[in-house]
């Protein structure tokens, strides 16, 4: 049964892995924190008081309340060298926009070979990259990977059960390095499969709009099941021309993912969507916002992989033309019931 | 685009084909509403009562309330004979304990070919078949059906959007019948992949009360996505193993349909679930219900399955541990959480 991944498991008398892990905001801290129960881990946060916070008082009381404690063996910094340095395993915790700086800044000091694992859920702007391409590019040489699954950073903070999958192209290193990132509430599940994972991330916020757009509708628990069954089909053809899996769009990263992100109060896309039900402006929804919501970015550029890919993608179409062309809500989700259904699996539409 | 479906519709010179619905239930009275307003429909009910409230006042109280209208095109009937006789397409919309007895009765008068549709999301108790197998010892030479999705019957009923899957061996006939039940706001979808459809709709009960347990132990969204997801991957695994396909699971009859059974409050077997949790007998649970909940009966004969099959059901084998075999909710969901994760799509355990 489970064989493999304990096979390969490193033996007792090696040195343990470094992880440092860049990034001080929920899920970042909330993943050093996982990682410190297992083997030494350093933080580098950006502010020092936030470092004092998690060395003194084993808080980040900024991101995560003063309720949550973090591991007592979690140590921060803010010497970005010192980090770089020590690292044996890298976890990306910083947003899709910063991504690439600290990487090349990390270029400088990292040792050869060093796995990086990214947290983001995003793709580059500009050149709409995944996380794990602007680690090859930059870092070319470095395997990389991603963390990605229903996680919301609080819930797992408090210690509540919660699943991700970890995909990596080596399943032998995947399998290594998942152990880094699991506790007994915390369980990471391994896949070669990096693209899907990657897509299923930045597409996952576009269905989460769509749905909180329904919700300002008054749809139905019917509806809101069929809107996500539908964004899954949706997601897994274009993520399948661009390389990934179909298993992942329906696991963790994929469905998993979306039923918390579209059902969660706390999720920041489903507000936008409820929002502009509501009939105000993306503009206006975003300022009103101190956090980033995804989906809004991701709704364009989701329109161009349809196109090069020669995908239809009803549900992507329709959030994009309210959020990016001054339809309404209303008529996005005419635009889409007027579609005639046609097979479940192969038909092109909605 | 949406080819297929649209060349092979009935032409508008050809005879329009009479459904008959058989059963007064919620859901197949729902049905046959949506059928009445594409064409000539009967519903067989057994209750005068009922078939009365149906024909004078396009009401079915008893199980829809005052408040739905049907249909006023829809006819209703006790004369299991005439419904028998006429029947082009017949929908069959009795509990699974009754579903052979009333297609023996059917076949002493019904025509040859005459296609059965399953509205029926259960298996044959003793016998563990799916409907449309009954279909074909009863019947043979008929072509059996389901119709499946995420489908609360007085969602749909109320005029809520919702979408659902017509899976046929044969998809010229798929697409057919497919025209019949759809109406502007019921989506209809086809596929060939009987056997998914009705083992998803078999299995989501089971996955349900598991999640249902969940609730009581106060699990967090993340949890409750986590068991989802991982239930979606032990269902397709199963699945696949009796011949349905993969992509069935991630779709309505599959993901959607669990979407809507595990985080709705009218679900029946997320409230059995909910009250395991809380210490209750499975005896006092199903006497204090009036209704079954099919996920009871499906616990066990899923261990069958598995075994059978030789697929490991970690999840389903927890829940039949607490409905059968006198487990505690905390126990099943200990059990699960000591699993150590392995590959998402290719790892045995949970």
């Amino acid at each position: 049964m489970r064989v493999g991944h304990t096979l390969i498991a490193m033996t007792s008398d090696q040195r343990a892995p470094r992880v440092v892990v860049l990034g001080g905001g929920s899920w970042g801290t909330t993943v050093a924190s996982i990682c410190a129960r297992r083997g030494p881990t350093l933080q580098w946060v950006r502010s020092e008081e936030t470092a004092a916070d998690i060395n003194d008082r084993h808080r980040n009381e900024k991101y995560l309340g003063d309720e949550v404690e973090l591991a007592d063996t979690l140590r921060a910094t803010t010497d970005f060298s010192e980090a770089a340095n020590c690292a044996d395993v890298v976890v990306m915790g910083v947003p899709s926009h910063g991504f690439r700086g600290v990487l090349e800044e990390l270029a400088k000091e990292l040792r050869p070979w060093v796995p990086v694992v990214s947290l983001v859920k995003g793709l580059e702007q500009g050149t709409n990259l995944r996380m794990s391409q602007v680690v090859d590019e930059v870092l070319p040489g470095h395997p990389a990977g991603i963390l990605a699954g229903p996680n919301i950073a609080r819930e797992v903070a408090d210690g509540y059960a919660a699943a991700a999958v970890l995909a990596m192209p080596d399943q032998h290193m995947a399998a290594n390095l998942g152990q880094l990132f699991r506790t007994k509430r915390f369980r990471t599940y391994t896949t070669d499969d990096v693209v899907g994972v990657e897509i299923a991330g930045a597409l996952k916020n576009v269905y989460a709009i769509a749905v909180g757009m329904g919700y300002s509708l008054g749809i139905g628990e019917n509806t809101r099941a069929m809107v996500m069954a539908r964004a899954i089909r949706e997601m897994s053809k274009l993520g399948e021309a661009m390389g990934g899996h179909r298993d992942t769009f329906a696991g963790l990263a994929g469905m998993g993912d979306l039923i918390v992100t579209c059902t969660s109060q706390r999720s920041r896309n489903r507000h936008v969507g409820e929002q502009l039900g509501q009939g105000k402006s993306i503009e206006e929804i975003i300022s009103a916002m101190n956090q980033v919501a995804e989906g809004v970015k991701a709704a364009s550029v989701v329109m161009e992989f349809a196109e090069k890919y020669g995908i239809p993608m009803p549900i992507a179409r329709e959030v994009d033309g309210v959020v990016n062309h001054g339809s309404t809500v209303e008529e996005a989700y005419r635009g889409l019931m007027v579609e005639k259904p046609g097979h479940e699996v192969h038909g092109s539409g909605f």
